[in-house]
């Protein structure tokens, strides 16, 4: 079978877009922007839900679901917010089409609303519109509430699951008695995000806070994940945001404490996407196609039998339907490939390009010998092993494969960040790409201009990072921090 | 306690309002006609759709996620389906905001979109303007798919969850290669849904198809699942399309069959939606609150401590902690209500309200006795049990409350359907409620008319409806099948 990708290293923004479409995750509608995702990438993205969504209930969260439109003058009751939000709106105008004259299908003029309606971008604003009702007293704090949504965003320019006019995302709003309340549970929330990406993904995470210019429009402060992609580039893969008091201001949400005051509540937001699809895709993939991190793979093994008469594949097949069950015994996800429309080689290439983790193939020979021969996707490692047994090998190396995916991530983004003390340096980094830890004078302007002169962007503010003496590598100001630049998605 | 509910007699339907808001299932949202589902009613839907989506996926459909936005001409494609949803159609005609000369946030006329954009009311198009690129060959079908998704249609009269603007649900879409295929799919679905409706909601519901004046716009025949509501209203709960090959035919979808012939796909659609959250309110409910079926309860067992000294709630604590591990083994959801901030009564009226299946009361005194008070919800009985083996009892008592609140809407729909065979007849048991089997002429003139006069529209021609020659209620023209007459939600 012919090299179906693009390969990275000739056009890497094409193998990605390649991989999305062959590999069957997600392809391009006819709605300017908007995706459609597969089953197969939709399954991938629902076993992230299942794990993400247990996550946040063991954190003691609860789901619920707020109106899809937001009246304009919600918008624009708190600044930032209206002010970061603005450009990208899809605005609903009108509640009725009609027959013209020549009965054509047109908007029903008479039918135009009094009050535009937004195609929620994010719900802080009808949330905290909501949340006043429910709140009155320090009883009914706090809040811990997520939804799992759609959400609209005027993109010029898409890429699929990175950057798309309509996303899938989950997005969490709480709210708190107290500032360090809602400040831990930012906190709380970035560590799941972390954990998340880094454990089921296997995709490890820069965990840090935001710079001024990067933070969402409305936050006191933006914590965030990062991973590092195989281009180089950065990709932020959620958000948890610590408001402050900005939305209860702007929405009047008070409450009075046990000391009988009228205080303002305390917000929390954060949230992932679909764009986490982005960054399973484009940490582990190659040019074969995609590597599923095991927990994650919505198939984990298949068995393609290797056959070329009937009676064949009826041995086989009997001999394969005992450890299908006992694969599935221990919550394996199997498939056994039988299809007598294409040839091994065929299915090999089809499976490599969907990323299932194990693959494996059982001719006669192997019935004869007692054996099955297993390919490992992430390695592309094959070995011969005796069938007796062989589910808790499985069971094993599907572990493994978890463990060394994770692993060769880490090590790539060892080995793609960089500590670089002057401007020549600087700028001769973030053509190469990687995370690139240097110092910074502590303002915007600065990291404007840094911008405005390389593309590079302070990714993140690590929280674990040392405090260090240093001199910003464009002004040469003092600094007591190295923070993390690279070019971004 | 006061009552806190309007009741049944007095206003059902300021009962069914009362008990939606006081529950915390869902409240009216600052936009018109869109609600807000809350935590409580959001995780009873939550159970409804883990259970709906793994019959579809038993049933061999798979999920897939397609674009809210639909291009207007797309609409167009189809004349009926345009015409049955032109007039509910939220239209999207502007992707930016902008502040004007004083500041203020307005629509940015520069940026009005080529084609205007409408919020799907149902996804058919958009899916059959994707199918005709995934399908070239008979190989490539059939095509089992589902969505879970959000719709808008723009209803004058909203009411929570049986009528809002904007409402969730899932819409099945197939494609096949021969009719026999779709009609089969169709039927099936209408089974898992009743299925679904009897076994879990316990709501019995009646199967049948629609006559041609309540089909949906754009399908061949109409198949359909309705339940009766405790005021004698009908509540259409599900629907299944057979579609023929309407959709192929506007959106030119057409394969090559293993005779090497160019024909049209044929098509199905299926959809249920948080309407079935008023079904099942409706159907089972009392003026003390919520009946739930445990199948669907958030909470199945709700313990209440009685307690006047710490030391007390300390002792039946611990003694009450290995039930709750007991009833978590045995998958048993169970909350310890031990809120020192108010009285037992409050709490025995607050799980009633909220529908909790089996309540248990533990006192010092039970504490001597190894007893405990068991109270169960659908009929407000209460006994005394030894606390050993409790747990066994309690999962016994469960599976009998999902059976009696069945049987219970059994009986009562038993009770209030009617054959009826004169028009005098029909008209006042149409104002007393109920399903009516009546005679009716098969015409559309003759439905209409009675729909005019009485308010009364045919709920379902029952598939597995005896033949019986008869004479038409309202024309005395021949008839060869009763058919279902009721007023209707």
């Amino acid at each position: 079978m012919a090299k179906v990708l693009t390969s990275r290293e000739e056009n890497y923004s094409q193998w990605y877009n390649d991989l999305v479409i062959k590999a069957d995750l997600a392809e391009n509608s006819a709605v300017r922007g908007s995706m459609v995702i597969k089953p197969y990438g939709y399954a991938i993205w629902e076993k992230m839900q299942a794990v993400l969504d247990k996550m946040f209930k063991d954190t003691g969260h609860q789901n619920a679901y707020f109106p899809l439109f937001i009246p304009k003058s919600f918008f624009s009751k708190e600044a930032s917010h209206v002010e970061g939000f603005a450009k990208e709106c899809a605005v609903v105008t009108h509640y009725r089409l009609k027959n013209d004259e020549n009965g054509k299908i047109v908007v029903d003029e008479d039918a135009k609303l009094e009050e535009e309606l937004i195609v929620r971008p994010t719900s802080e604003t009808i949330i905290w519109d909501t949340y006043r009702k429910w709140i009155q007293s320090y009883r009914d704090l706090p809040i811990l509430i997520n939804q799992w949504a759609n959400v609209v965003r005027w993109e010029m320019r898409t890429r699929l699951f990175l950057r798309t006019a309509e996303f899938l995302w989950q997005e969490g709003h709480t709210a708190h008695a107290t500032k360090d309340e809602a400040v831990a549970e930012a906190e709380t929330m970035l560590k799941v995000y972390a954990n998340f990406a880094e454990t089921y993904m296997g995709v490890p995470v820069l965990q840090g806070i935001k710079s001024p210019n990067e933070r969402f429009a409305g936050a006191v402060e933006t914590y965030c994940i990062e991973g590092l992609m195989q281009d180089g580039k950065a990709l932020q893969c959620g958000t948890s945001h610590f408001l402050g008091q900005n939305f209860a201001k702007a929405f009047d949400v008070t409450f009075v404490t046990k000391e009988n005051k009228q205080e303002l509540v305390w917000a929390t937001s954060w949230g992932v996407s679909t764009r986490l699809m982005g960054a399973l895709i484009m940490s582990h993939s190659d040019d074969n196609g995609l590597v599923l991190p095991p927990k994650l793979a919505p198939i984990q093994v298949v068995i393609v039998p290797i056959f070329r008469k009937e009676e064949e594949l009826k041995a086989i097949t009997e001999k394969v339907d005992g450890l299908i069950n006992k694969l599935k015994e221990k919550g394996i996800s199997v498939k056994f490939d039988n299809r007598d429309t294409h040839k091994p080689g065929f299915k090999f290439a089809e499976w490599e390009l969907k990323g299932v983790p194990i693959r494996l193939a059982v001719g006669p020979r192997d019935l004869a010998n007692g054996t099955v021969e297993v390919a490992r996707r992430d390695t592309m490692e094959k070995e011969i092993l005796h069938m007796e047994g062989i589910e808790d090998k499985i069971e094993h190396l599907l572990e493994q494969i978890q463990i060394n995916i994770y692993q060769k991530a880490y090590d790539f983004r060892d080995n793609n960040s960089f500590r670089v003390d002057t401007w020549e340096e600087f700028k001769a980094q973030v053509e190469k790409g990687g995370f690139i830890y240097a110092h910074w004078d502590g303002t915007s302007e600065t990291e404007q201009k840094i911008k405005d002169e390389t593309k590079a962007t302070i990714r993140t503010i690590p929280i674990d990072g040392k405090f260090e003496e240093g001199k910003c590598i464009y002004t040469g100001n003092p600094s007591k921090q190295r923070v993390v630049f690279a070019k971004a998605y």
